[in-house]
């Protein structure tokens, strides 16, 4: 077969191929189509890599105990040294996942470039993409959907996201932003220094004893911001970031019961701020890039958090030891915050005068208005996302999934706020939100300032066939969910809020047509699903068929024949 | 890795491989998932095939000069035979392409059962799905995007589509229902019988000849019912047929001047109808298949249309004579009508009291109501498809397409109307359907009693990002379309008459912001498409950044350090 057209024309016409569509150029006198970036091609300079130096050397452990940890921050030649690096030879650009059919793998990505970053630097950095995964598959649920290999992001399958109000550790949602440090808990210290009277360094032992610091115990929901991401995407592609904007479905957000000490206490213990000290910078061992800019993870909170007593250094979780990959064996938990300040494995904290300004405060997290995109973004045209608005999910049924029933369709999901706001009622809707039936009270799990409520309700549902149910939550300061996805996309993806909707086909076996059909069905051993398989037999009688015709109306109105008429 | 989960449980959740979704039984005392269809395991009773004879002699070409032709409707006995060969066997289920991503190739689908189905009854069959595809290769442009191989469905690609706003045969759609019969015009005849005064049969000579028939010359378009079907799809899987119902995209339309005679001449000449005699049956020389019954395409049409002489006999397609795989060497086109009442290859018309109980007339081209479904499914719940309702489309920009332009977006498309109505204005909106822009008339195409009009504006935009282009017709009756698939989303997936809406990611390069960075994307020689690649430079000054944080309140209100705050 001599075709002309490209195979794929037809997809890339109907937008399943995004990825190839040329760009159309209105602004010349003819119109012009603009081709996408075609095939990667490698370029490597040796020479300029060679002269940097010995890797192992330049990048290797920065302690004793501490493996997998390269401290940057204190070190810029050492970090103008991975940037050359980095800029001596090119990296694959991340996949095209957004604009075409989701890849058919688990883990759904791989994270090639990160992985590739960790190799081309070398040293203490080289084995850390298998030394995570090793970890992963010991310290995770072996059902754990993983969306993304290296740095991992992985979930719970919606089965088990609200199994239990209280999620089990090896089901804990992760979204790491770079490899695992794995950190012997006898060598480990933390510093505190910048604007504080006293600086300080604290073993863990310090932080644990009692006599020293009273102990915070604290039900805590930590969420990411990328919860719901796969929503948007669906809708809209979006910014495609190094650290790639994973299509996290509804189980991106957790809930645990932390021990640790408030971060206040610990200020308190140095004394206080001085300065104009008013943020805390938070270091995570694990090591981060952006543009070719090697770093450790640093983000920051303000002061009136800290004081709030919002801030925990938190060294259990659910009666366990941190799990090596939530940051064993000290991490930040920031109550009612985005997780992406929750930082692991952390080993600093630096009082300083403004927010920080590492890229993961300053370029990423960042909530757009619908105007700010690829053409023109900015990072100062976003609000960096610290609180998490009220959202909610729903976890069975699935959607797409036919659902049959006696008139009532139960519904299970999750509702949270943050900012230390609770979910005070939610509603669910099956006819797209028109109409709002509230959960029972008693079909809540137990409230709590810091965390999320799992529900369950049985809803009237008369319709049949394709049918929209929603959820929507309202906190106890009455703020709700924007209703549709449109209404708060923003081009990176983060934030996912709206009402959570899903498309189920309903088949009402209350109606008696229905309840004959299901039966023939099953009387033939024929599977209902998939509902586009065709009902191979007869469905109707003839004779129903013509009673019907001989007690209605003829199909076409004013068809009498005249004679005459053939004159026209 | 040793995964307990299916890998692409997280697919299936999100509704990405709808075929492998279980059912939901919420009707017992437990919920339980019901498995879907499994794997397909074939059977075959040899032996039952055998008995029932030489398929060579049984089903031989009905006529000398027409190949592939078997005649069916005549010989009830032949019917029983090929029903018995057909139910002695099974046959694969259709693709599942609804409710995942749809196949990679062109053709899109193959028609494997079709084909199957022609095999398994040989004769005169047996090399049908070649021989068609080998006039399809020959007469249609090889730019014509393949949806189904057999039997052929085919559309142009949308650069294509409106063009001209008359369709080039080349480039006309074609839904064929069946194979292609390879008729001889000097052995061709049509018989006129049923309720008539007097039955009688035509060769090709007496048609054409004008001292008999006067010659009817129209410009008609012919749609398919199934037109931007795939809109339909991408929102809810819908019914899955043998016949497969095609992922048509906006080109299943097309116009042409067609030269004839009027059927009402006919039947004059054949004394009229008697008897109450009240319905045309149309025969194709094609064979279809329905639940294991073998025949031939049949449909019909009432008197009234007749009538109105809106019903042709034609012999002429812009000009030449009827391409093969558009019915040579006669052709019904029933002007405002769905295109499956045009029956393609005619050698039989009776004339019959009520509408033709055959398959496609009873069982197809439905159109339900929501609520109708596979679990509750007649075909008297559903409206026989006759008269096409008023419907436009968008040819450019394409969907999800990046558009460059300097505050206007230029857009094109078609406009068209059924049962003699014609498109009298059409509007586009860029902003989701809340505002309306008129195409001026001089922009629209000559309007013409039974075809389209193609149509181009230049719509001012100014916002960026994602925004949704909207177009729809209001015809000289003032009947408008529906603003949203939903809102007439229908089981069998026909008449997608909604207004045509598609996403573009709008750049207004007149913005000083978003033209800096398209110079930027330029001066560095990088592809701005896709969108979703990484920006891989710095996106704003270290200055500018500081700067606007000196001239702006801060991220966090009330954030004032006081010691005496350490103490609560």
């Amino acid at each position: 077969m001599d075709l002309k057209n490209r195979p794929d024309e037809w997809k890339i016409e109907q937008g399943f191929s995004g990825g190839q569509l040329p760009v159309l150029d209105q602004t010349g006198p003819e119109p012009r189509m603009i081709a996408p970036q075609g095939e990667f091609k490698k370029w490597k300079d040796e020479a300029a890599i060679s002269a940097v130096g010995d890797l192992d050397q330049l990048f290797a452990e920065e302690l004793d105990g501490w493996k997998g940890y390269v401290e940057w921050e204190k070190y810029p030649d050492k970090k103008a040294k991975a940037h050359k690096i980095l800029t001596s030879q090119n990296f694959p650009p991340p996949p095209e996942f957004q604009m075409g059919p989701i890849p058919e793998t688990n883990p759904v990505l791989e994270g090639i470039r990160w992985k590739m970053w960790h190799y081309a630097i070398g040293g203490a950095l080289g084995t850390v993409p298998e030394d995570s995964w090793e970890i992963i598959v010991k310290e995770k649920h072996p059902d754990m959907l993983h969306l993304l290999q290296f740095p991992y992001n992985g979930e719970p399958p919606k089965r088990l996201v609200t199994a239990e109000p209280m999620t089990p550790n090896p089901l804990h949602f992760v979204r790491n932003h770079g490899g695992i440090p794995i950190i012997d808990s006898q060598k480990f210290e933390l510093s505190l220094d910048g604007l504080v009277a006293n600086p300080k360094t604290f073993t863990l032992k310090d932080l644990q004893d009692e006599n020293k610091f009273p102990r915070i115990e604290k039900t805590v929901t930590i969420q990411c911001s990328g919860t719901r991401r796969v929503e948007q995407i669906s809708l809209y592609a979006g910014e495609g970031d190094e650290m790639i904007n994973a299509p996290w479905a509804e189980g991106a957000i957790g809930t645990a019961r932390y021990v640790g000490v408030s971060l206040k206490k610990v200020i308190k213990a140095c004394g206080g701020l001085v300065n104009g000290g008013k943020h805390f910078e938070f270091y995570g061992a694990d090591t981060y890039f952006k543009k070719n800019q090697v770093m450790n993870y640093v983000v920051s909170v303000p002061w009136s958090k800290v004081r709030a007593n919002e801030v925990i250094l938190a060294w259990e979780m659910n009666g366990e030891p941190l799990p090596k990959i939530h940051g064993y064996p000290l991490r930040v938990v920031v109550m009612g915050y985005i997780g992406a300040r929750s930082v692991k494995w952390l080993y600093r904290i630096k009082a300083i005068e403004n927010p920080s300004r590492a890229p993961v405060q300053s370029q990423e997290y960042l909530y757009f208005n619908q105007q700010v995109g690829k053409h023109n973004q900015r990072m100062t045209d976003g609000i960096q996302i610290q609180e998490m608005p009220v959202s909610s999910a729903i976890m069975s049924p699935w959607t797409k999934q036919v659902v049959v029933h006696n008139g009532v369709i139960k519904c299970k999901g999750w509702a949270y706020s943050g900012g230390g706001r609770w979910p005070e009622r939610v509603e669910v809707s099956t006819d797209g939100g028109q109409n709002w039936y509230p959960v029972p009270p008693e079909n809540m799990s137990k409230k709590y300032k810091y965390a999320w409520r799992t529900w369950e309700i049985d809803i009237p549902c008369d319709v049949e066939g394709w049918i929209e149910v929603v959820c929507r939550c309202w906190d106890n300061s009455l703020n709700t969910q924007p209703l549709t996805v449109r209404s708060s996309w923003n081009w990176g993806l983060h934030v996912t809020s709206s009402a959570h909707r899903i498309n189920i086909y309903s088949v009402n076996k209350t109606k008696p047509t229905t309840a004959k059909r299901l039966k023939e069905y099953e009387d033939r051993g024929v599977p209902f699903a998939p509902i586009t398989n065709p009902t191979e037999w007869q469905i109707q009688s003839w004779d129903d068929y013509e009673n019907y015709w001989k007690q209605h109306d003829p199909r076409d109105a004013e068809n009498e024949y005249d004679s005459r008429d053939l004159e026209d």
